[in-house]
């Protein structure tokens, strides 16, 4: 058994949430899980605990209302749990949405032992962290964090930094608990959150789930570079219509995202091709199927000059849900193995920004053997 | 120093020979040559020093004229060497070209004979095969193979198989030689061969030098593979105006094609996809340049179906000979190490089928990793 | 009100059916009719008052259970119609169908009769061809069809052939008729028919119905023609999974498309650049929604050389289904009009090969504007 | 014979400059302009007299060295021109040039006639303005622009609408002189222009030269709005490495890009598809060939659900200056014609926004038409 607790019960976390319930009720093939039924954990032991929220029209509600909204056939199986208030500290700022957080009411310190005691009662032991795309300053010193929460910096901090704290405490109380981030804001990456991961017993997988172009790209590009081809050019483009795309558009959410997709560059070509990738814009009719447009420019033997372009049309939340099936089974996994701190074996495949911080990308389709092996599994083809 | 004859001096060849004599000159990056300078022998000791052909405008000239006319810059330094004159066996039917064959004036057997004394003038090391794509029978049994040269029999044999026994001969009167087999004829996935190459000292690369859309399919589906995505289908178009386009017009000869790129789809998905993948047609004013267009569909999590559209322009024949600089100074290696029959740790990387038979392919960017460690280096990534 | 009689109750005719009694009903907007409420005669004055087909699965079924193998939500309506036993002639040869056909018992003469006997009860007025494409040879001269009847030739005729003869002997004796021929056979290009339908008051619209990449190739190319580009190449792939693509894999039926598919670029470019223009290939799983893909490379100013891609998914019935809402309106405007012959005006916007056969393509978006003249309408922009 | 005058000595006017005198030596074929040889007025009458910019690097330097900057082929006859010192204001801002202009040593009052004097000189009879794209308010009531004219109003007035307000001083005293505004700053759609333009004897063709993926689009939008086919969105991307891109990354320059380029949705659609619509970013490898992608999604009949995609490599300036070939000669007969004002039979075929401002886009292959007829031509196929 896996308990999971989710944190942002939006797009990514309903889908997960339906999908999940369909394949354990064998209503639907675990098609977009990795590893499927590989893991000694199986899709069936997964199961959902808890759910948190801060948009005022869904905390309070039923798990399957919420889930309705996003899938006409979520399951009822779904009925049983209500989506509980969290922490926002800014994160529906400039969104059409109403917001209601524990801080409303009490100190972030307050908020983190509040939680804490609820997660006892529930007995989480995964959170997976699916909350609106952060603007973010890391920490990278443990103290300045402390510090942070102590004096109830409430500008200095994220929710999903205020959340990873809380986890590790609830961690360090507990005995151990993983912490998914699949968001961009930097955890799996900032030094103090690896160190007091590390003290805590919390296994960190993150930053920033990986799916669409991005990790597409890592694999294209890792055939270019493979073949010895002089990368000249990248331009990528995606828009899409879910609310994710929608925070996008603000310019500092923005740029947590451009970073994560652009690093990938540099690490698989070893050179830094000039590129333009990031997150273009919000066209509401393409709902959650995204539209993604890549232009590829590359020197082969003799001087000769090549041209790729891959367009898609993908849907973005089941890509990075069908991860999360995978990712809480590793969760639990990691507990049990006591591989604390950022996990760098499972975010090489699943994230697209892999902490720790010293750790950078490889392509993909090595990444997802030696996480194989890191599991416990036979590689496929090394 | 490798020492290398070339059999078919048509586009991909010239294009060898040309980029080959600048790098050496330090005109012109290594791009498109996968190992580049990371290998003990050097592309500075590549040397060609035979070209056979049986176009009869071709055979008799300057290496540097017939170069010339794919290449306006070709080198001066080609202009030692004349085109020699091969064995033909129906390898141009159907084209615009007329045909002159060592066995036009004799016996297959006098021919390979011929052929063998001619190699130990040159000092041949390594052979590369590129001439035009052929309508082919494998032989299976060595048996039938040598009773085919015995009896002359010119309509069951093909040039490659007349030019593979030969350099048997050959090798196993040296001490050692290496086949390229870059066209789809089955050599290397042929027993027959094989079993030969095993007792005559011969190392085979083959069969069909992987490049163009086969090999992106191939990480592609691997990409997918990997993330138990459900591939629905796959449309792979591929239309270009050079000479090999124009043979492949011929059916016969298209078939051989399509087997080793269709092979790939059951061997990384683990099942047989639907799947449309066949070289389509030709249309002369896109010359080297082939137009490649590719439509891949599939089940996500949750039932979601995505698609992926990837089209490119691509130079076909500086691919494969970015290729030929590595498999030229593998070939070396492999006679070095006695790595003789099929070398399926090259071949799964280079080749589009690669041999042995019973091997099958693996995405190519394992394929590569694990080429490096069998040539001596150190892996990239792994 | 218009009486509709169906030649061919396959994917267009049923989609054709289907979406016109949910517009019919108020349940669907028009979309995909170009002239929508526009023309005097209104959407739901069309009534279907027969059916024909020559598949025995087909033969003797109600309409509702036809169409609802095609689309789970036709509407019951269609319930009081039964599908009729139609003429074969070869029609389904190597397909997996068990044909049935009126010739089986009798002569092709006494099928004409039977058929107009069959439509006088009906009181039909416009005739829509959609049978399977047809390997045809055209016949040309008057005297040669009318032999080929007399003396129930049968390798001459085709179906559509058979069809198009007797309803040009109803025509002739109810005062009139229109036949639409959504299908490449020539009859709209045939002399033979052009004549005998003046005769005979017969409309023709034809041949074979402009949907999918021709027409949007032919505006493409219009739109370079304008600019003076000078077009280098033009590939243009198109693959499916409906019936119809299984078909063309037939080669001789799928001479018949390339044929109309190719005219369009000397006709529109004023020269015949170079193109490779064909159905490619069948691909089940992509069912009616086929792939298309199209390549295009010109000269433009200081000889600048531009590459445009076009890809896309697009449903291959809806597309000509909702032409033939239109088509079967003009039909009865014609007949009003005394418009006998092939009425070029209408083909040049509706068909891929508009008839008669001495004129040719000129840009659809002009065509367009003349077609809305002829039936009455003010031009858009014009 | 035209005597031309340039206004922004870079990209497109040097292409422009350098292919004019190709085609005029019989050294290149006129590929990219539209009307070719048709006009009375033939290419090789087209004569440029005088050329502006305020780039410290190219002022006072010679045509032929400015052109080879851009075209390497750039010939010779350009040598007798020398570039001369315009107005700034502003245009270079943010950009790396050093600006250089007339009103750094005068007023611009005093700028003008010292402008109309030298262009009196010249004979100019066709200004053409291809200055970097502009970030401008529009003025609209002619009272407003004198009056900041007049009152050295440097802040209010662009470079542009300077040299607007100057042609119209010179036409009115020389009898007659057209403005060709191919940059989006508003005049062929600005009343004050206009208002003016009429009593002074000033052609204006305006504004925006219409090349690239916007003409395209409105043909396709066109095609789909006679298939009377529901678009759902329509998304846009292009992305270039010229200079023009790189000033387009300036926000407020952007906006009038994007406002012009958005327009032709409503006016062809016949209601506001949802889109998005905009020049996307600079990445210099890709020079002045640019990367557009273009994805459009529409409602077929019976609900079916379409999605075309367009990509392609694209020659920006060549493009451009192909059309001004053709605008610099109907500038003249515009004279000819004293047809004062803002042209709109010329506008809606060359002009992305053709103004004047009340009238809006026709499709292209329409106004084509009617462009030809109005310049005395017979249609092609109306
Ligand atoms: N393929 C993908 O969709 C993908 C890939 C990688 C990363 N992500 C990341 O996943 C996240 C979720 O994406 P989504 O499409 O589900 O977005 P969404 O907007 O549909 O859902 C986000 C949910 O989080 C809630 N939320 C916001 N702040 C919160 C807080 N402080 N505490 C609790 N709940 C909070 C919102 O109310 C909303 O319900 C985003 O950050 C995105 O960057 C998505
Ligand atoms: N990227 C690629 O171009 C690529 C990839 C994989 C495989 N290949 C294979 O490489 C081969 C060569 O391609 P190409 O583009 O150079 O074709 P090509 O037609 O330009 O050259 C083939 C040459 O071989 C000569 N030839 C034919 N039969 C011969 C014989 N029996 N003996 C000696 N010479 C003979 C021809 O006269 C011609 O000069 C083809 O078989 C092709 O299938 C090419
Ligand atoms: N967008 C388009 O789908 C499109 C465009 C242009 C032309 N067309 C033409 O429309 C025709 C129909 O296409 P479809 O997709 O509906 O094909 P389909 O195979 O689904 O339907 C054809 C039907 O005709 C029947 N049929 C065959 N021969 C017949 C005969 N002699 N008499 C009566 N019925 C006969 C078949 O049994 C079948 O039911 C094809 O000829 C195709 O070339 C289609
Ligand atoms: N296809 C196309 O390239 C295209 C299409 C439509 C419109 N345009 C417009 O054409 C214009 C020129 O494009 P480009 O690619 O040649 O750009 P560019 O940057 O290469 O050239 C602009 C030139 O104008 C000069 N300039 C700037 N301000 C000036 C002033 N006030 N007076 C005189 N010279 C001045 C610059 O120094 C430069 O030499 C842009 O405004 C662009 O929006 C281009
Ligand atoms: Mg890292
Ligand atoms: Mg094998
Ligand atoms: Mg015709
Ligand atoms: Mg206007």
């Amino acid at each position: 058994m896996v308990k999971v607790v989710i944190l942002g019960q939006g797009y990514v976390a309903s889908i997960f949430a339906s999908g999940l319930e369909k394949i354990k009720a064998g209503k639907m093939e675990p098609y977009g899980v990795p590893l499927a039924d590989e893991l000694p954990i199986k899709i069936k032991d997964v199961e959902i605990v808890g759910s948190y929220d801060v948009d005022a029209n869904k905390v309070g509600r039923s798990l399957y209302d919420v889930v309705k909204a996003y899938d006409p056939e979520a399951p009822e199986s779904l009925k049983g749990i209500t989506v509980r208030k969290g922490i926002h500290l800014r994160s529906l700022r400039n969104l059409p949405l109403e917001a209601t957080g524990l801080e409303d009411e009490m100190t972030l310190k307050e908020a983190v032992e509040h939680l804490v005691n609820e997660w006892k009662e529930l007995g989480a032991e995964v959170f997976i962290n699916v909350c609106t795309t952060e603007a973010f300053v890391p920490f990278g010193s443990r103290e300045e964090l402390e510090k942070a929460i102590e004096e109830d910096n409430r500008d200095r901090l994220t929710a999903t930094q205020v959340y990873a704290y809380a986890i590790a405490q609830y961690a360090k109380e507990v005995g151990g608990a993983a912490f998914v981030n699949a968001i961009p804001t930097l955890i799996a990456n900032d030094p103090a959150f690896v160190e007091l991961a590390k003290e805590s017993n919390m296994a960190i997988f993150g930053d920033d789930g990986a799916t669409g172009a991005t990790p597409l790209t890592a694999d294209v590009l890792s055939h270019l570079a493979q073949r010895n081809r002089y990368v000249l050019d990248i331009a990528q483009f995606n828009i899409g219509g879910n609310n994710d795309f929608l925070a996008l558009t603000d310019k500092e959410r923005n740029k947590s995202k451009e970073f994560t997709k652009s690093s990938v560059v540099k690490e698989l070509l070893g050179y830094d091709a000039p590129h333009y990738i990031k997150p273009t814009g919000f066209l509401e009719p393409l709902g959650d199927k995204k539209f993604i447009a890549m232009h590829i420019e590359y020197v082969s033997f003799n001087g000769a000059h090549d041209e790729l372009v891959i367009t898609g049309r993908i849907n973005d939340s089941p890509a990075l849900a069908g991860l999360l099936v995978d990712l809480a089974r590793l969760g639990k996994i990691a507990v049990e193995k006591k591989a604390f701190g950022a996990v760098y074996e499972v975010n090489a495949f699943y994230m697209k920004n892999p902490g720790p911080k010293e750790k950078g990308n490889i392509p993909r389709i090595i990444a997802h053997e030696k996480m194989r092996m890191w599991a416990g599994l036979e590689p496929r083809w090394l």
